[in-house]
């Protein structure tokens, strides 16, 4: 389904995506701000954060019972979607989201940051046996078996709902806290990932001391890399490569927070986010302008 | 009078002052934060600030109020004297303020950006009968007369401290509230200030319809241009060139906030100053290094 095209289409909810949707807003802009209605994992669990000019000895929690307050003050909505891929079309961004197309003429990725590295063989087998969305790609696995990699007690949901579709779904928790499961056709497996194959149109799982064998592997984090988020985009190693307006590589696209590189702190995000917004606002007064002449 | 080195100096109390000393205090470094107990002229003065993220619809007032108590907390005190000069030495920087010299291995800048532009000739004069600030150079007026350009109304302060030592004072105020000053030797004098000149030992303002000759000019505005500050900083106009990482031609010493360019927002003059003392604190630990090799 596709909809109207919005101005500015800001993709993630941590400090950097709530500042640039409140600017953007302030300046009269339309603002389709997506994300999580808990804005960022990553702030909640802050225990206290001491240098957030303004809110002193703020515990994460109330930094983001802060921001999202203010988000509803000002009218903002968060769509709950998860954006899988990002094209530049020219005139316009299509944002693919996990169950529907939009359109912005102009993007903020505030995505934050991977935590650690990609697995070896991960990016290589992307759309051949690996998916970061499975909602998009469930489908796929009727009646037959999937691995489902884990990076927060959340992504528990996502294996049970591919469990409802696929014979059988092999559960890895990369994290301390002990799952919760009750489907009977899910197996949870322990171990430490380490890489990822294809063989004979299997995909292989390489744990520590086994290694698991099913027809696709679902890697679920809170952040996908951005070279894979958006195709054709400058990045160094996890990060985007932005000029001092905060653009990127790729005209009317701009990218802040610590997704654009250290430190990762929330004063930077927010003044990044603040930065590629009003940069925004620009972009698409000079588009508009070359349209009127 | 010469102190002991602080790790950052850090020139301006504004937010980005304010977030980088925050962020130099937990970071365990010696701050020196030059400023004013009030913070912020532009701060106060705003009506309403919609976009700090986690303050809604907050006043300027109550901003400054969050930010000063914030730093009250964390232990952080304001030296009220105004810096005339910082000197880059190699080792360190020597910061000259009205009253005492002071060092710093490193300097942060973020002492906003002046409003408007210099006046014709005001740059060229400097030091030949034109000064920035009375403190310093109110005892080489002894018996002579000075001319006083005040861009708010706390420079009549400085009027009337210089009427105690200058035989008269002219009294330009370039503001819309009516003077209060009680001083029997100060005249006001109502235009606008268009140009600087320096003849027969006379410094002349020109005003729109008329022309005063004293032997020296102050012109006491919020901030002073950063060319002027620190001799052989780079600049473009009235900003600070600064990479990424909020770094300026000279080793060491950093800028951040309105100095640096638009946008003038109070976020992103947050997040430059989080990320200057961050990029200072790195600076520090590779002298210490250097040191220890």
């Amino acid at each position: 389904m596709s909809q109207t095209r919005v101005d500015i289409a800001i993709i993630g909810t941590g400090p950097a995506g709530v500042s640039a949707a409140l600017t953007a807003k302030i300046r009269n802009k339309s603002v389709l701000l997506f994300g999580k209605k808990e804005l960022s994992g990553k702030v909640i669990k802050s225990h206290t954060i001491l240098n957030y000019p303004g809110l002193p000895e703020v515990s994460g929690e109330d930094m983001a019972k802060a921001m999202k307050d203010h988000l509803d003050r000002m009218g903002i909505e968060i769509t709950e979607e998860q954006v899988t891929n990002v094209y530049a079309m020219g005139e316009y961004f299509a944002i693919q989201g996990a169950k529907n197309m939009y359109e912005a003429s102009s993007v903020i990725l505030a995505t934050g940051v991977m935590p650690g590295k990609l697995l070896p063989g991960e990016e290589a087998n992307l759309g051949r046996g690996v998916s970061y969305c499975a909602t998009c790609d469930a489908a796929l696995y009727k009646g037959k078996e999937a691995t489902v990699l884990g990076y927060s007690p959340k992504e528990e949901e996502e294996a049970e709902f591919l469990a409802e579709v696929a014979d059988r779904v092999y559960y890895v928790p990369v994290y301390s806290e002990e799952p919760g499961i009750s489907a009977d056709n899910i197996e949870i497996i322990k171990g430490t990932p380490k890489e990822i194959r294809r063989e004979d149109n299997k995909s292989i799982l390489v744990l520590g001391d086994r290694e698991i064998a099913s027809d696709g592997i679902f890697v679920l984090r809170d952040a996908v890399s951005p070279g894979q988020l958006v195709p054709g985009l400058e990045t160094e190693g996890a990060h985007i490569i932005t000029d001092r307006d905060m653009s990127t590589s790729i005209k009317g696209l701009y990218a802040a927070g610590d997704i654009t590189g250290t430190p990762y702190q929330d004063a930077k995000a927010v003044g990044e986010g603040n930065v590629a917004a009003i940069s925004a606002v620009g972009y698409l007064a000079s588009i508009k302008a070359q349209k009127e002449v």
